[in-house]
């Protein structure tokens, strides 16, 4: 490639918020960016759960990086996978090749927190990319499929209930659009299924849900949960998980085909691999000016590292920090060009919101907190004014206003013989239980009763 | 199920347009239906290719058939793959579950010809179903990062040349897609590659392209996609397709990293299972009023059946035959029960056509025959009415309406690491070639010497 001569090179490990936005801010610096990513993808994560639970398509809620990117001159996009960082010798491994940099940000985000169970993650899987959301709804439709075929009333209902870990955003997010979708969605659709059947759980360990919130405003969520049917279970921890379901920690077992995790976030390999101090879950722990201690030239950005800021607050992970975070490093390398010095990261807490469902959210605005109808289209809102690229912002309006106005969801679709071939524990936790003679015959004279 | 005793029990296999068409005709008739599909959507086929090239997203062409017909109170649908007919004991096996009919409509469509080349498969997937189409993006765009990274050019040139084998309606709307994306559209977010090192090659076997076709439509969809940068190739056959590209009868090697098979469909195995007549392709030989010889109520419609009509026309395999042939059937189930005889079923063409791009098709409507803009108009016109249900015809018009400003394509996401793991052949093909140390040092160099 050919390349103007010895202008700093910036290398940023991720596409996710604060990758692009530190790359974006690069924009008219006089240095090359190279933005790497194993994913061809930006992700508007906050509405993942929505591509699981069959409302968006992957598209409405991704963009390429190279579209994002494709007018900054000064920026490149390689589609590869990070395995080493050498911070001595300054260069990265992407794929084998290396690459050399002066200046690095890494924002590769968090990897899912099994807590040392990490064989859970097959019956259970965690939301944080496509595929994985895809997993999800897939294994979700699979088990209403099987549900309708079956006759037995005890597998039924297992089929039938949705079990979500983890009761902060995300696992909110979840049981409330499983309880939506089984109640007043799919119900419509299968001959055999009654509303009443379906069972959607939410577990939390702690003693309340929502815990980044006010303790008024995750009551009014737990309460609107109750609402919409999900049953909220406090206090409550796992011996195991298993194709069957869940097994809790006094022995009771809670059989469902579909258990989905969200119950926290880890460090990735890679930040355990910096050999940097690393918090108690894998974060990487910064210097007030986000670049890693004794390493002026690399930073570490996003849900990757644990920064308390300027004053005092522990930047939580969210997106907003991550977006200001890139703006940031950005800055700072300006300044070190310019001759200007590092200031520290303040985190500008715009408020935090968690949606329930359909007129149901509670949000926090300073001191303000809403909850119900008026915090959720505050949710509407900021959330599609955030999606990056009109595109998507249009489609994602306009497939939200039909499913209010029709109740329908329009991404219900079962891809992937070749996915299902690959996930065969998904299979054989949501096809039709092995052969039981009684049960199958009853489904045969069923049907065939009818004609 | 409870269900209202002794009313003619109609199973229908396949969820496409002439099973679906059949399932919707017999809304108010006097019989249970039962509509088996091994997929939960019905499939707007005719734009598959779209999602292969990713212009639209699989939502945008896809609708669950439980929707389509969750307010038809006479139908059920159920999900499950058949693996067995028997036309003496009137009972199919669906996933190892039996079912009793009265009449059956088989509607299971084609299955892709490799000519008894299935090793080709791996190499040169179809374009039959909404994973096939995934792949087939998934391939291309894999390839297009792939060159993006390779410093070899003849590697790269391999990398960037796309050859499509059929020259049918399916073939040319497939090589025109490709041109169109690597010309207009992806050159512009690659830093380091060049529109002109892209080729894409359209091979057919015969004499000209779009056989179906008159001659001089044929002659001008030939010169719209040569305007657009394709290669047609005609009257040359293959030896073998690889890895690393394809190989003609002479011995000529095409190095090629994506190649698509569109080449012809054959038979099913449902369609060989059934021990009835079948023609050259494995089509099944039925009566004129679509029923097969000796067994009045089964029927086959659609791309399965092998039917010359009434007037003598051997009706086609297209979304519009398969329609009006399930509608048929539907009608003489509906005349046995009322005692009105059964007619002979008669091929209404209401016209043809085949898009080659962005204001370039071929059409023939009756004695009309049309190319370019006003053909393309009416592919547009006609293709976005025939979209079944409203929110995917207005999704669709916004997606093309948004590319026809922008030039953008929405839908280029590279999802499925899964996907990838179970798709060897596919990461072999694309991935960056084994290691060789000078070439890939040199990816190094230009990279860090922008720093």
């Amino acid at each position: 490639m050919a390349t103007p001569a010895k202008e700093p090179h910036v290398v940023i490990v991720g596409g996710g918020f604060g990758g692009l936005n530190a790359a974006k801010a690069l924009r008219d610096a006089p240095v090359q960016v190279t933005l790497v990513d194993r994913t061809n993808h930006h992700l508007f994560q906050p509405l993942l759960y929505q591509v699981a639970t069959a409302s968006l398509s992957p598209a409405d809620i991704a963009v390429p990086i190279r579209s994002v990117l494709s007018r900054q001159r000064n920026a490149r996009v390689l589609l590869g996978e990070v395995t080493r960082v050498d911070l001595a010798g300054r260069r990265i491994t992407v794929d084998g090749d290396t690459l050399d940099y002066d200046y690095l940000i890494l924002a590769v985000g968090a990897a899912n927190n099994y807590f040392g169970h990490e064989e859970w993650a097959r019956f259970a899987p965690a939301l944080k990319n496509l595929d994985e959301a895809l997993t999800i709804r897939e294994r979700m439709l699979l088990a209403f499929e099987a549900a309708e075929r079956e006759q037995d009333p005890a597998v039924r209902r297992r089929l039938l209930t949705f079990v979500v870990i983890g009761g902060g955003a995300t696992g909110v997010e979840m049981a409330g659009a499983f309880a939506e979708l089984a109640r007043y969605i799919l119900a419509r659709d299968f001959r055999a299924l009654d509303p009443s059947l379906s069972r959607v759980l939410l577990v939390e360990i702690g003693q309340r849900i929502l815990q980044a919130f006010p303790e008024r405003l995750s009551a009014s969520a737990e309460e609107q949960l109750t609402s919409l049917g999900v049953e909220v279970i406090k206090g409550r921890r796992f011996r195991t998980i298993d194709e069957q379901g869940v097994e809790f920690e006094d022995g009771e077992r809670l059989p469902a085909a579909t258990v989905i995790w969200a119950a926290g976030v880890r460090g990735t390999p890679l930040a355990h691999a910096l050999g940097v101090e690393l918090d108690r879950i894998g974060r990487v722990k910064v210097e007030p000016d986000c670049s890693l201690p004794g390493h002026p030239t690399t930073f570490a950005i996003g849900d990757m590292a644990m920064l308390r800021d300027r004053n005092g607050v522990d930047v939580p992970g969210l997106s907003p920090a991550a977006i200001q975070e890139g703006r940031f490093v950005a800055g700072c390398i300006l300044g070190d060009l310019t001759g200007r010095p590092r200031g520290q990261f303040a985190y500008r807490d715009k408020g935090t919101m968690a949606t329930i469902g359909r007129s149901r959210a509670i949000a926090k605005v300073g001191r303000l907190q809403m909850s119900g109808m008026l915090a959720w289209l505050a949710w509407l809102g900021v959330h599609v004014l955030f999606l990056i690229g009109f595109k998507n912002r249009f489609a994602v309006m306009f497939a939200w206003m039909w499913q209010y106005i029709t109740f329908k969801r329009g991404a219900r679709l079962i891809t992937g013989h070749t996915t299902r071939a690959a996930l065969p524990a998904a299979a054989t936790a949501v096809a039709p239980p092995a052969p039981r003679p009684s049960a199958r015959s009853a489904v045969v004279d069923a049907v065939s009763g009818g004609a």
